[in-house]
């Protein structure tokens, strides 16, 4: 079978029990929030204070999962927009983005919280609305506290770079392709 | 591992909005039961009945997640000894395998639940405790309106093959093979 951590790791003495670790979720499948949900559910299961910044307002959440974790404690930050970013005011989307990261910065740098999600953040990234170098700094240069869970598609290498666990979500067969319509409850 | 994606067309018959959906999170990466633990949250903010099926005792969820999605009203079976199945007793096992599986058949087929999770049922088919073909029959000849997830590695080609939504979770990196033991929280 499966699910056999190593007994003894290289390194360990060096590392160790890491006090948080970052989590990628990408590729181009289904799942990457909806595991990120569910990382959200286990941190809010053992006590820990989570905040999620969803930098796409229209993706893969809905109210009502969003309903139900801030009910179980979960913090909320949601972008404006979401998918009008890529309209013809850069600009707005530019300081959108910027207004959408500052919570976010703050989690990380602040301890505030113990698992920080930054749902769909490498769209901005991609887009330029936000810096990927000044990101990743923020994401290393974080309180040692702080787990992170960074979901989206074309996770920019120098992210996979300082993540511990990534995983690429690969689409290879979709519903929608067979020509199914979305199922709510499922996929929204 | 490389899951292919089916060759032949999928069923014209369940074209246009399906009565439900079955999903399958396969591949070597993390994710695949933490997804499937997102759909649950999402299915019961939906106010849907929940059935998971956990066909590995000791694998991904841990009994925080448990006790907080039976909270919010989901129904639970967990097979008895798990990581033992691939004991020497391989009669026992089997009989195991096979009394996990009565709450999945009878809820596939009597429409009891609007979703039906079996977490790491590949593995006991696999293991050829449970009969694959069975299985797939009872998944296409279900209520329909009993939507399924299925996780686990390897999934069968005939399971893909019926399947509405695949997604292979790709281990890209992984926070043991860098030397960081798991983090409670995050990892279970």
């Amino acid at each position: 079978m499966t699910v056999e951590p190593p007994t003894s790791a290289p390194d360990t003495a060096a590392r160790g029990h890491a006090r948080s670790i970052v989590l990628v979720h990408t590729g181009d499948g289904k799942g990457k929030s909806t595991a990120a949900m569910g990382v959200v559910l286990r941190a809010l299961a053992r006590g820990w204070r989570v905040l999620v910044v969803q930098f796409v307002k229209s993706g893969e959440w809905r109210s009502g999962e969003q309903e139900t974790l801030e009910g179980l404690g979960a913090e909320w930050r949601v972008v404006g927009d979401g998918f009008s970013w890529d309209s013809e005011d850069l600009e707005a989307s530019a300081a959108l983005a910027r207004e959408a990261w500052r919570p976010a910065s703050a989690a990380l740098a602040g301890g505030t919280h113990e698992l920080v999600v930054l749902d769909e953040v490498t769209y901005p990234l991609q887009w330029g609305w936000l810096d990927t170098d000044e990101v990743i700094a923020q994401i290393r240069g974080r309180d040692d506290r702080v787990s992170v869970v960074v979901t989206g598609r074309d996770a920019p290498g120098s992210l996979v770079e300082i993540a511990d666990t990534v995983t690429e979500m690969r689409n290879v067969k979709h519903a929608f392709e067979a020509g199914i319509l979305a199922k709510r409850g499922i996929d929204y």
